[in-house]
Parts: C-alpha cells; sequence; structure tokens
C-alpha cells in the first residue's frame, strides 16, 4: 500500500500464487439463527476447515516458501527455520518445513500440555524445551536460530506472514461480494494486517473491524492513544490464541486501516463458542469466536448498521478435546439419555 | 418402486418438491486426514447442518405438509400431530408443525434431560410425560392422538417420513455424480429406506451400506436371518440416535435393496466422533459417527475396493453440550495452557 507499510497488496497477491497450490478455499457458511441474534445477515468464513485447524498456514507456508526463493541462486534451502509457539503456529510452521523438506525447531514451555507437543512433534518438527516465560522462549528460540544457522519466522510480526494472511481477504471479497464490513480476531495483529491492506486496497468502503478479548486489549489501548501500547502483563484469557501483544509492524496498518476496535467479555467469548458449536455444529476454538462475541455485543449493534452485511473470521477449530468429558466417560452421556 | 415397498422414487421426487422450500442443500466436504485413514475417497454429506441440526427435518416436514394438503379439500389442517421421541425427530417435528401451525404433542419420558425438553419446548410443541419404557411411550402417544384427535407420526416407519428423507439422495446424487457407494446409518431405517428407494431406482450401480452399532444391530441380524429380527431388549449404546429397530416398513426395502450391514463397536463409534471433531471440525453426535466408523473398520477395507468413491451421511450434530466440561470450568482449560 503506502511507503510506512511492510506489506502491500502486491506481496498478499504474489503470497497467493505462491501457495494457492496447497491451501483450501475454505467455505462460507451461513446460519439463521446467528443472523437473527446478531440482526443482519452474517457470513462465517470458515478457517477452522483450514490445513492444520486454522489460517496460520497461509502466512506459514509463504514464510517458507519466501524463503526456499530467497536463496540467492545457489538453489539451497535455508537450514531450518525456528519460532517460539505451541499454538497454531507452531503447527503450521512445523507442515509448512516439513512440505519443503526443512528442519523445524520450535521452542515450548516444558509446561506445555503434551496434546500440543504431540501435534508439533506429529508433523515431523523438533521440540526445543524452554521455561514459561517471555524472555526464555525469545532466548531459547534465539540459542536455536544461532546454533541451526537457521531463520526465525515471527507468528505475527513477519511480512511474509502477514502477506499470506492477507490471502483470506482475496478469497472473502470474491465470495461475498456484498459484504460491507469484516470482523476479525486480533492477537498479534498478523491476521488482520494483511486482510486490512488487502480490503483497503481493493474495497476501501469495506470496513474492517477488530475483535479483541477485554483481557488482552492492547489493539484497543493502543487504537485509543495512538501509540503501541503492548499488554502490561501476560493475559488471562479463554482465546488462548489472542494472548499476544500487536507489535511494530502490525502497528501502523492497524492504526491506519483498521476502522474500530470491539472488545469482548471472557463470558461473551463462552457463550459465543457455545453458541457455534449448538447453532452451527462447527467447532471453532474460543479465539475464533471472539469475532462471533463482537458482532453479537451491544456496542457492535449500536454502532454498525442493521443494514451491512458482516463476513466474520472464524479463524480456526484446534480445541482440546481431552477437555471433553464424555467421550472418555460415556456411561455418564448414557445416563443422561436413558430412552432415545 | 415395486409393490412390497411403502414409498416410491415418485414420492421421494414429491417429497423434494413439496419441502425444498425450507430445508437445506446441506454440503459435501472433504477431507485428506479422513482419505488417508480410509484409504479412499470420502464425501461427507453434512446433515448435521440440516434445520433442528439433523437430517430428521426431511422426514418430519414432508409429513406434516402430507397432512395439510389431504385435508380432503375442506382446508382443515389436523388438528395435531404427535410422536414419541425426544430425540431429533421430536425436535424436527415439533419444528415443523409450528412452521405449519399446527399443535404438535411429544410423549417424553420424564427421565429425559432437561436440555432435550428445553429444546422441544423451544419449538413450541407440548410435552406430554411417560416413563421411561416403550409400553408406555406407546400407550401416552396413543392416548394423546386420542385425546387431541391428531396423527401420529412415527420417527421412522411413516411413509412420508421416510420420502423425506430420501430427498437427501437426490441431493447426494447431483453433488457427488462419480460416487460408488453409500454409507449410510440405520436405527429404524427410515433414512436408509427412503436413501435406497432413490438411488437404486435412479444409479442402480451405486452400492447402498448401512452402519449400525454391534449393540443395536437389530437390522445386521434382520439380513442374516432373512425376517424382521428387532433388538431382543433395549440398546445401550452411546449412539442414542440409532437405538431404534427396524420396522415393517422399513425391513422391505432394507431387505431388498440395501446391499450389506457393517456393524462397529462402541470404540469404534467413539473413535471416529473424536476424529471427525478433531480433524474435521463438525461437531457430530456419536450416532453420525457410525458410518465414518464403518468405513474405517477392518471388514469395510477387506469387502470394499479401495478404488470406489464413498459418501457418508454425517446424519446430525445435536451434541448435549452441557457434558463439555471446558465451557463450565474455563479456568481448568487455562491452567492446562500457560503460555499460549
Amino acid at each position: 500500500m503506502s511507503p510506512p507499510y511492510c506489506i502491500s497488496l502486491a506481496d498478499v497477491k504474489k503470497a497467493h500464487s505462491d501457495i494457492e497450490d496447497l491451501i483450501h478455499v475454505t467455505p462460507i457458511l451461513t446460519s439463521s439463527i446467528l443472523n437473527q441474534l446478531a440482526g443482519r445477515k452474517l457470513f462465517f468464513k470458515c478457517e477452522l476447515f483450514q490445513k492444520t485447524g486454522s489460517f496460520k498456514i497461509r502466512g506459514a507456508l509463504n514464510a517458507v516458501r519466501s524463503l526456499t526463493s530467497n536463496t540467492s541462486g545457489d538453489g539451497k534451502k535455508p537450514k531450518a527455520v525456528v519460532t517460539h509457539s505451541s499454538g497454531n503456529h507452531g503447527q503450521a510452521l512445523s507442515y509448512a518445513a516439513r512440505l519443503e523438506g526443512i528442519p523445524a525447531y520450535i521452542a515450548v514451555p516444558r509446561t506445555a500440555p503434551s496434546c500440543k507437543k504431540s501435534a508439533i512433534r506429529g508433523y515431523g518438527a523438533t521440540i526445543v524445551d524452554c521455561e514459561p516465560s517471555d524472555e526464555s522462549r525469545t532466548a531459547v528460540a534465539a540459542a536455536v536460530v544461532k546454533q541451526t544457522e537457521g531463520t526465525m519466522v515471527h507468528p505475527n510480526q513477519s511480512p511474509a506472514v502477514m502477506a499470506g494472511h492477507g490471502t483470506i481477504a482475496l478469497e472473502i471479497l470474491k465470495q461475498v461480494p456484498m459484504m460491507d464490513a469484516l470482523v476479525v480476531p486480533i492477537g498479534g495483529g498478523g491476521l488482520i494486517s494483511g486482510i486490512a491492506i488487502t480490503v483497503k486496497a481493493l474495497r476501501s468502503e469495506v470496513k474492517v473491524y477488530a475483535a479483541e478479548p477485554c483481557k488482552a486489549d492492547d489493539c484497543f489501548q493502543s487504537k485509543l492513544k495512538g501509540e503501541l501500547t503492548p499488554n502490561p502483563s501476560p493475559p488471562v484469557t479463554i482465546a488462548d490464541g489472542l494472548k499476544s501483544s500487536i507489535g511494530p509492524n502490525t502497528w501502523p496498518i492497524i492504526r491506519d486501516l483498521v476502522d474500530k476496535v470491539f472488545t469482548v467479555t471472557e463470558d461473551e467469548i463462552k457463550h459465543a463458542t457455545q453458541l457455534v458449536w449448538e447453532r452451527m455444529k462447527l467447532l471453532i476454538e474460543p479465539s475464533a469466536a471472539v469475532g462471533v462475541a463482537a458482532v453479537l455485543s451491544e456496542p457492535f449493534q449500536k454502532e454498525v448498521p442493521a443494514t451491512q452485511d458482516v463476513c466474520v473470521v472464524l479463524s480456526g477449530g484446534n480445541v482440546d478435546l481431552t477437555s471433553l468429558r464424555w467421550l472418555k466417560q460415556p456411561e455418564c452421556e448414557e445416563a443422561q439419555h436413558p430412552l432415545k
């Protein structure tokens, strides 16, 4: 777009042609019940159906492929890719690296649940233990970069990651051409930055709204103060994919191109998660429900005209199913359904 | 089709034109991971996205509309519709009756979970308490029919219900024209009867397979013995929608037109449920997982050539979410994810 931003529409379009052989064009689903509750037409972009269960593969694959094509003509692949994320980005980078035949090292806190570690190992990456603190994660990842001569792929501040995520917007603009606004969950801001760059370049009248947990509201605070204001302490929210603060690369785009930030409470997030599970039968993760919670919130109803058609990005579906009791204890469920 | 059957392709086609204004043409989804596991191409017909959360609305709406159009020219609507099912049929009939402005009475065992009762009441039907036994359910429903001068709509032996369910096959034949076989969960057999009548009339070379819990294997036993053999005692299975036995109207169709019955264990059903939740992010109910379990089972792999493209009907997604612990106790989940 314009000079201050680290990515442009051209980057997003290039990312799209570079990754479209692998990623799914995920469907848009609708729900008459959700429409009723929201008092408007909603269009849900189902990135929970994306490879690796979230949109993160778009950016991770674009980053890995950018590295591969950037090897100054000698045909050599990068020696490794490294990141610190036990969540969706860690899984996506592992998957993308394996596809391209590059080793991946993921710094994972030793306290992380074993199911997360298994998923990363399942994609063939190497787990490097660290302590559960930002300092340790960053330090361990940096040490691994040095040791392996690898390349750090930041979950949300990497321009290649941001451009990869922007490919979602290219799909949505085709799938929901009449859309008036988009609602996007925000953590580090990689997703909404890619989307905002794309949407504002192609359809500047379409509003781009961020949806953020009250308990991790650094984006809201940053917009309020007009300067990058990270979360003062590690956020505690059920939307575990949105705990990252926005950063130096995503902030200028968010500052200029995101029309508004809507914050939602933990109860609103839980309610929205359950609503989408019950009514839409989509197993979204709580982070993906934050956009749904936003469109159902009173401020949204007040500030966004009911005539507007709104697209909500359901960003992922990686829920830890070990917490779902009935799969383990069916006799308990059985007792509740004596007759059917 | 032929004289011994209570429905024909013409009935299914009429049902389709009678109900298509309301029902969703549910999507077909695919999964590369499930394809890998099954060693073949699978096409999932997503009836969990259907109105009321299961295919049951197709038959219920067709039954209610048949009654409305059958009122011997006097324009009178039926006085009431009655059934005994606290499950998907009860909800679907309640919904269909409200749409057509007819009172619905549902005999529900007093021990049924309150969430089921709430769903039925939510659709505007009247709940009539009965005891948790087949005898009590039938007797109470019969008494309500007499008292209200209403009409009983049987969950699976009503021809109008069977024809309505068959409309799924009309959609699938268009959506997956290259399909070689269909796998359908079986309880009372209303769904597979409608499907078999349709598929065998239009594409006789397409195989129709039933998928049944081992613990409710009356269809398997009936085919083995060549005569209708109901479950000897109330089945105990996590696939709570498949506890009904097949009956006099569905049996002849199943006997003649269903190519084979595959039975699956409770563990296979639970595994398939979790697989679809984890890998496809679709919140199916265990009954809907029975078809998935069947295509993954060893007998299926052995007996059905791997070259065949198979469509699996995901029949519904009405899971009791009160059994999902983390929505109630997020702090417990939180503790498992200290870092993301």
